[in-house]
C-alpha cells in the first residue's frame, strides 16, 4: 500500500506532463496504464511545498517513467471544478493501492498544470512503470485508449499548442537525423499537423526562414530525382527559437 | 478590518490580471496602488472552491476595478516557490488591514495563474479601487510604478505573450475605429511591439493575411497625400483568431 507523506505536498496543486513522441513519421504520446483499471492517465503528480512547479514536473516525469533530460514546456492551467469523474479513487481504495489515510486527498479537487516535451522517442531511454502503473507505453495520436479525468482533453491542448508553435519557431533538430531532404523535413511538418502540405509552398516557406543550409551533397539511391541534403544552421536555428523566426514582426 | 470566509477558497491559488489599455498610441497597465504603502499591485484574487479558475479571474478583476466584460485569456502559471518578499502582508497586519486571524492565509505560498487583456481604455468603465487599494490606474509601460512581489514579471511575460500573438493571429479590431489608415494599423503594431517597423514591409505582410477590405475612400485634410481608408472583414479576421492567421501552416 502507498506511503505518502501529504505535509510535504501543496494542497489541490498537480503536474501533467504530454511526452509526445516522434519516430519514423509516427506521433505517439507517453501514457501509464493504471493498476487493476481500464484507463490509462498522462504521467502527473504533486508538487512539493518548497518545489518551483516546473521542478516538479521534471522530477514528477522521472518518477513516474524513468525518463530523465527531458526539456518540459508549461503550456497551461486547466483549473475547472469538474475535471471528470474521480471514481478512480474509490477504485485505488477497494484494490488497496492506496489506504483510507489517503483517500481524501485524492478525492480533493486539483488543478493541474501541463508540461509537453516533444522527443526522438527511440532516443529517450525505456520508459518504466511506476507504483500506480503496470506498463508505461507511447500510443498512437490517432487512436489512444480511454485515458481518465480530462487526461484526453489535457493531451489534445497540448497538440494545438505544437501546432500553433510551428507558425513562429523552428522544429527538426534532433528529430530528424543531421542532413536530411526536404521532403524528410516535410513528412516531419505533415505528421506533426496532420494534414498534407503542399510540396513547392512548403520548400520556399522553410527556406525564408533562413535556418536551413544545402549542403553540396544529394541523397542518392532513390526512385526519383536525387534530393539534396540540408542541415540546420544551428546558430540561426536557436535564434529562431528565442526570438522567433523571421516570418515575425 | 478585513473579513474573510478562509473556507470559501482553494488554499494557495490565486490569479492575477494583466489589462493592458491601448490609447492614442500609448500601451498602458491597470495597476492598483496599495493601501498605505508604496507599493503597486496587478488586480488579483483568490479562487472559490466551486469555481473554475477562469471565472475566478473574471469576478476577481471585476471585484477589485469594477472592470466587467472584459474578455481574459489565460497566459501562464507562476510556480515559483519564491515569488518575491511577503513582508507587504506584515505590513497589513501593523496598519489594520488585516486581523490576525487572516496572517497566515495571506503569508501563505501561492501559485498564480496569469490571465490577460488588451482594452481600448478609454471604452472601459472608469476603474474603481477596492478595500485593499487607495487608486486604481492606466500606467505607462514604459516607466512602471514599484510593484509588489514578482507582479513586474507577470506583467513582461503578458507583453511577451502578446507580442508573439501578433506573429499568427489578427489585431486591432475594437482598438481602432472602424476605418483606419494603414499608418494608424502600423501605429498600433509599433506600439504594441516597441518598435518601428519598414512601412513597405509592413503593408505587404498586413494585405497578405487577407483580413483587410479597402474602402473606396481616403482619409483627406492631411498634409501628405491622401490615404485609403481600411476595415477588418470581420469573417476573416475572426477566422484568423481562430484558426491562425494565412501565414500559418
Amino acid at each position: 500500500m502507498l506511503a505518502l507523506n501529504l505535509d510535504k505536498y501543496q494542497p489541490g496543486l498537480s503536474v501533467d506532463c504530454v511526452i509526445l513522441g516522434f519516430h519514423q513519421n509516427e506521433l505517439k504520446a507517453l501514457l501509464l496504464k493504471m493498476k487493476n483499471m481500464d484507463k490509462w492517465s498522462l504521467p502527473g503528480g504533486f508538487v512539493e511545498k518548497d518545489e518551483d512547479v516546473d521542478k516538479a514536473a521534471v522530477r514528477v516525469l522521472q518518477e513516474r517513467t524513468g525518463l530523465k533530460n527531458i526539456f518540459l514546456r508549461q503550456f497551461h492551467l486547466f483549473g475547472e471544478v469538474d475535471r471528470g469523474d474521480r471514481g478512480h479513487v474509490d477504485g485505488l481504495l477497494q484494490k488497496g493501492v492506496i489506504g483510507k489515510d489517503l483517500y481524501g486527498w485524492f478525492k480533493q479537487r486539483f488543478v493541474t498544470v501541463g508540461y509537453y516535451a516533444l522527443v526522438e522517442y527511440s532516443q529517450v531511454e525505456a520508459p518504466q512503470p511506476d507504483y500506480f502503473s503496470e506498463s508505461c507505453e507511447w500510443c498512437a495520436i490517432n487512436g489512444l485508449p480511454d485515458l481518465m479525468l480530462d487526461h484526453a482533453g489535457i493531451l489534445e491542448k497540448a497538440h494545438e499548442v505544437l501546432k500553433r508553435q510551428l507558425n513562429y519557431q523552428p522544429i527538426g533538430l534532433n528529430l530528424l537525423p543531421k542532413r536530411f531532404t526536404m521532403p524528410e523535413l516535410q513528412a516531419l511538418y505533415e505528421t506533426l499537423l496532420g494534414k498534407a502540405l503542399d510540396r513547392r509552398n512548403f520548400q520556399r516557406k522553410m527556406l525564408g526562414y533562413g535556418i536551413l543550409i544545402r549542403t553540396g551533397e544529394r541523397r542518392t539511391g532513390g526512385a526519383h530525382k536525387s534530393p539534396w541534403l540540408y542541415e540546420f544552421d544551428e546558430e540561426k536555428y536557436r535564434r529562431g527559437l528565442a526570438e522567433g523566426l523571421n516570418v515575425s514582426w
